[in-house]
């Protein structure tokens, strides 16, 4: 019973802070490397866009690579999590909605982190475990999203395509906004992949 | 009548060495490209490279920017030529050998360069040109190689779909090789493609 009535012990607050003092960072890391590129971000130029102090970055974050492939993650996690809570819809909202993954911040961070590995060792094993954790994460979402059913031969290989092909609409927005060109392509190919899905 | 026994020019054996300098430059600029990315990729690099003075590289591109956006166009164009020159094919083999143009060298020093080009204002309005010369190509030869028939609705878009596929792939290779799962996805995808396009 003293329990009850006991302060509450201050171990929360300095957790919650501490919470959203990493969120911030994350947050601003992938602001960050989507502007600037691999080369242009650092963790003190995270912290300070964070308003956080470089000894705190590094007490969350010790390397460079320890802060950008948590921030990919993180942010690939909370968009993951906001696709699923959508309430359902037709197989063209679905193939859009997905498409809109790879077409914002976080996909040209990805891109900026995943060309940076490709040339430095230390990156790219950590690259490469955290693409082959999101790549999974996207795939499952998108079997839900679109309510395939991977049983049927086929199917998890035009689910896998699509996926691919968000991902080159995603490179193709890089340098160009050709938002009209990729609407014309994604209302086009949730036709085919409806059909596909259904046959 | 004179002009006949006259001793041919020396212009053309000279003219000759300077197109086997600039190939062997451009040839240069593209592996260089792919295997240490833009910030790695300097004239005085590629020169050495190629077995080429500095002054005689500078002597055909001016600029770095020259070099790197001609090499990309000149390789680009090598690949499609002798991606039409193939005997033709049927659908399947077709989509399997547009898929690997975006996934050698060419792609990798391409996707190097489009990442560096959205940092740097000089280098992006060339490379946004280039992109969209090498777009149009890669589609026209699509069309021919697919024997798509473009005034059909929604044929176009099947196309256009299909190469951002191609391109996502290709940003898939660029840290694992994922051949196995690119096979199995291209032989749906064709299938799905040979339908589309009949339908």
């Amino acid at each position: 019973m003293a329990a009850v009535t006991a302060p509450k012990p201050d171990r929360n607050p300095k957790q919650d802070r501490s919470r959203a003092t990493r969120q911030r960072l994350l947050e601003a890391a992938v602001s960050c490397l989507a502007e600037h590129g691999w080369v242009g971000s650092t963790v003190a130029v995270v912290a300070e866009r964070a308003g956080v102090s470089r000894g705190a970055a590094q007490h969350h974050f010790p390397t460079r690579e320890d802060l950008f492939t948590a921030a990919v993650e993180y942010v690939a996690e909370e968009r993951s999590q906001a696709l699923r809570t959508l309430p359902s819809r037709d197989r063209h909202e679905a193939v859009a909605a997905l498409v809109d993954l790879f077409t914002g911040p976080l996909f040209r961070a990805a891109l900026h982190l995943w060309v940076a590995a490709s040339g430095e060792e230390q990156l790219r094993a950590r690259v490469t475990e955290l693409e082959a954790r999101v790549g999974r994460e996207s795939h499952r979402i998108a079997v839900e999203v679109l309510g395939a059913d991977e049983s049927r031969p086929g199917v998890r290989e035009t689910v896998q395509g699509l996926l691919d092909m968000a991902r080159g609409l995603g490179l193709a927005t890089l340098l160009t906004d050709d938002r009209a060109r990729r609407d014309r392509v994604v209302a086009q190919w949730a036709r085919l992949i409806d059909e596909a899905l259904d046959a």
